[in-house]
């Protein structure tokens, strides 16, 4: 273990979810290191935000090159892959070792849930510690003014997917996330309460039956996408209440 | 719907938890509403911390008398409870009649897990907005440095009393909420990630293979009530990796 220090930090959907905590975890750290998939990648501009709002110097690293040949197989692809977490695991451990002090890694969201900074900052093998912040879940539940499941039952969070397989495994109570896109053919007698971009440019919700609701769902996450120029949506999936699929 | 307005503010373990968003919204307030199950409720001085955090005024309502008689059935048992909540509701009403503006409900926690919050703004009929705030699993994920799930897998969120039905049904990845003591007969192979009091007075965690760690748990549970006075627990359950029960 080197003598740098890492602090991850969930900052949840953007600067009016940053805690106490956590700006206090940023005022102690000397930079921030985020990665930047493009030139004018969204989350990069959230990441931004954070750091301007708590003074702190944001280091912007390029996501490495990934073959992404159309012809790879199963072994070139999972190679590839292979090839471009090492790349990135290099690039932020250059950063590390040449500037030394304690350096945030800015987390969207929470970092419990579908993220991958936690694995790599295991990998680089400092020490860290963990700033817990908003999860889209929580954000989606919060818009909708619900409770993510109901009395004394369970939540099942899981991939879109996964969402199939989860189902018929006699899950009926389902927070969805990593979608592109939402394919609920067969769900129409299904309550679903639906959000993109929460917090952020572009927010839509959408409740109702899935067989209500579906197209206009189709149609909000197109608007979002063409008024922030990207899209993040997730949902909560609930079946029917007298028990019948 | 009356000119009342009620916002649910989540305010995860403490103020530490209080995201900017959350904090504007009781500086909207005229008050906060709260109900004291004791003179020495803990989350009541909890609560109290919050509000004078943000300046607002805590309104403490103490808990109806709830008829626990050990000899009633279980009619009279559901019967005790309507009552008790009837009663809760009324008192909140009384408040909310007679003080007028915009009220706060604090909630520990988030307000979309396990809690009664939403339902009961929802019975009283009035306007009401929901503020998420840090959840008990983000905590015990972030003290632990963990992610809730395995790459790609999902994480289910459930409580003690269906811990077993959960995992007959498939379960291996579970987040066990509303616990009493940790009853984990049979588990001995799995992993388990285990706090009390995160946040606060008290918090113990423990970390290992459940048959490892079980007595230490115990013991740490003890520990954390001894000196806080209260112990609340949750933990992350996770099976083998082999897939072996």
């Amino acid at each position: 273990m080197t003598a740098t220090e890492v602090r991850v930090v969930g900052f949840g959907m953007g600067p009016q979810h940053v805690t106490p905590e956590a700006a206090a975890a940023l005022a102690e750290c000397d930079y921030a290191l985020a990665v930047a998939k493009g030139a004018d990648d969204p989350l990069l501009a959230v990441r931004q935000a954070v750091c301007d709002a708590h003074g702190v110097e944001l280091v912007v690293v390029p996501d490495p090159e990934r073959d992404r040949s159309p012809g790879l197989d199963r072994v070139g692809y999972e190679g590839a892959v292979a090839d471009w977490y090492a790349a990135r695991l290099a690039a932020y451990r250059t950063v590390l070792d040449s500037r030394g002090g304690t350096c945030a890694f800015l987390v969207w969201g929470d970092p419990s849930l579908y993220d991958g900074t936690i694995r790599i900052v295991r990998a680089l093998g400092v020490g860290f510690d963990v700033l817990p912040g908003i999860s889209a879940p929580q954000a989606l539940a919060a818009r909708h003014g619900i409770v993510l499941h109901e009395v004394g039952q369970p939540v099942h969070v899981t991939t879109a997917r996964r969402l199939r397989a989860d189902v018929g495994l006699g899950q009926r109570n389902l927070v969805v996330m990593l979608t592109s896109g939402v394919d609920l053919d067969g769900f129409e007698d299904w309550s679903i309460w639906w959000g993109a971009n929460l917090g952020g440019t572009g927010e839509r919700l959408v409740a109702g039956l899935v067989g209500d609701v579906v197209a206009e769902i189709g149609a909000a996450r197109a608007a979002a996408k063409a008024e922030a120029g990207w899209v993040m949506d997730l949902f909560l999936l609930r079946g029917p209440a007298d028990g019948a699929a």
